[in-house]
């Protein structure tokens, strides 16, 4: 089966706000070459496709696997999306529209291409090959500058008819709250996003107390990352370690929400601010979401950190195309 | 096909907390008997079981169809359920705490027989025969003491591994809310079940608010029953009005949430409040859901009154053990 199966290979693509990565992958998923450029969405989107199609062949040299040997191709992206189609509708950060990203790929390349949310792919690559392997409902949790949300239901991602679900930044954990991006008041990312903790953070470094954290970032919150907030709060910097937790607290309380829900079997936390302070995170949010949630949900769920880091975006579309391929 | 189909009957039972129905239906799901009894729940779990049996088989009678002609049975009940096991952990409506119902009545009967959530039977009810037909993800939302919901999703119920799920209901709605009959606060069923309805419309008929609805029921709120309530909307009672919708906005927000996590296509709206006033809910809860949500979620779900009423739970329960079977 293993002879048989090593003839065709998968790419997986992932699309940024600030990079892209391709990624070409034996049957195995064993990765066989990639190739990362900055995304340059400010450059439109017909140069963005053109950029894509150059990042795919240089990956696929970069494997030596030639493009007939290409099974398919999966691409994790910005949206909203309409997953049919393969249309990004919109990609607010790259600032392109109706981009047919997929007839694109499958007239220039030849094999079949899909597009699926990005977050998405990053869940199913954990629930493949990661933190989430083999769970029967997998909610993954990624706050960033928004908060992504990805669920996988016995082995697919749960999705709506048209475009991806799972918005857990968007659901609403404090009604008359803080404004959201979304122009909606009270959205879980409105009050727990490394965006909002990074700006939370200034506006205490700034009244004096976070020294170690002034020191490093000074008050631009473009400059706060994960690293530097960790690093205040091993330094013991109270204030901005309450910060962080009352962040993760409310995620907790949104998790208890999507438990009463789906009825996740794992809850797998990722991205930078999670992996930069683990303990911190799976005991906040596991706490806040334990004590939300009805006695029959107290121990239905375990929560983990995602394992696979940047790879998990490309290994996830690349094995959501095996997967939708075979079926 | 029809020819080979006949010699198959299901059974539908539906155990309610005051009352215990037994449907038997031909392949089609045409009704052929039925039986209906009180469950007396305070007499204890065996006797609950015996009753059960004899209700079964007074439906089998009435239907003239003999117990070995039928291919099974499924049956919606109060929870915590261990689904797999087919074991009612605990019903407090009932009093009863460990019932092994579905290896009683398997041993007793000889067919096969499952069991399910009460409410997810309803909604599965709604899917197959009623207003949720054919869609693809299908939410269900009950509003009666508590707020019941369920979802039928590519055709399966979505549950947990263990038991039953999508319990909106406990989703937290207002932090620091009132307190729910869960023990925590801000449920969803805090501020927006009939329960909680009644409850304010008999302090507003206390004060001198809502004179139609105080002369019907008095200030008891066990008396305060659904046609009531519709009645003194109907009188003009504006005080009662504003109680009803401020409950179906808080409804339409927490549809919101489900619909930012799983994109139901079809949002169903039952149980005897909603079908005593079926305008207004659907136009409260709609409104309220589409302005919380993204914009690409606006109009991804459309919104109706369950259509089968109490033939809901035994027509569910009737197909969802007629779906097991063939899978």
């Amino acid at each position: 089966m293993a002879g048989k199966a090593k003839n065709r290979y998968w790419i997986g693509f992932d699309l940024g706000g600030t990079k892209m990565l391709s990624t070409v992958y034996d049957a195995e998923f064993n990765e066989l070459g990639n190739e990362r450029v900055k995304t340059k969405g400010h450059e439109g989107s017909e140069a963005g496709l053109a950029r894509i199609a150059t990042t795919i062949e240089r990956s696929l040299v970069d494997s030596g696997i030639p493009a007939d040997q290409i099974k398919g191709l999966g691409m994790g992206c910005p949206g909203p999306l309409d997953l049919r189609r393969g249309v990004i509708e919109e990609a607010p950060n790259l600032g392109w529209k109706d981009v047919p990203i997929k007839d694109y790929l499958e007239s220039k390349f030849g094999f079949p291409a899909l597009i699926m949310n990005d977050v998405d792919a990053g869940m199913y690559g954990e629930y493949r090959f990661g933190s989430a392997r083999d769970y029967r409902t997998a909610l993954g949790v990624f706050p960033g500058t928004g908060i992504g949300g990805g669920c996988v239901y016995e082995g697919n991602i749960i999705s709506g008819t048209k475009s991806s679900c799972m918005e857990i930044g968007h659901i609403q954990v404090m009604p008359e709250g803080p404004l959201c991006g979304c122009g909606r008041r009270g959205c879980l990312e409105a009050v727990a996003s490394r965006l909002v903790i990074a700006s939370h953070a200034a506006a205490a470094a700034y009244r004096g107390y976070a020294p170690t954290l002034l020191e490093k970032c000074g008050t631009d919150i473009s400059r706060i990352r994960s690293g530097a907030l960790a690093a205040s709060v091993n330094a013991g910097e109270k204030v901005i370690e309450s910060i962080i937790r009352d962040a993760a607290r409310h995620i907790g309380r949104a998790v208890a929400s999507v438990v009463h829900l789906i009825s996740p079997d794992i809850v797998v936390l990722g991205g930078g601010l999670v992996e930069a302070m683990p303990e911190l995170f799976i005991d906040e949010v596991g706490k806040a979401a334990r004590k939300r949630v009805l006695p029959a949900f107290k121990e239905s769920f375990k929560i983990a950190v995602a394992k696979l880091g940047d790879n998990a975006g490309t290994l996830g579309a690349a094995a959501w195309a095996e997967h939708n391929h075979s079926h």
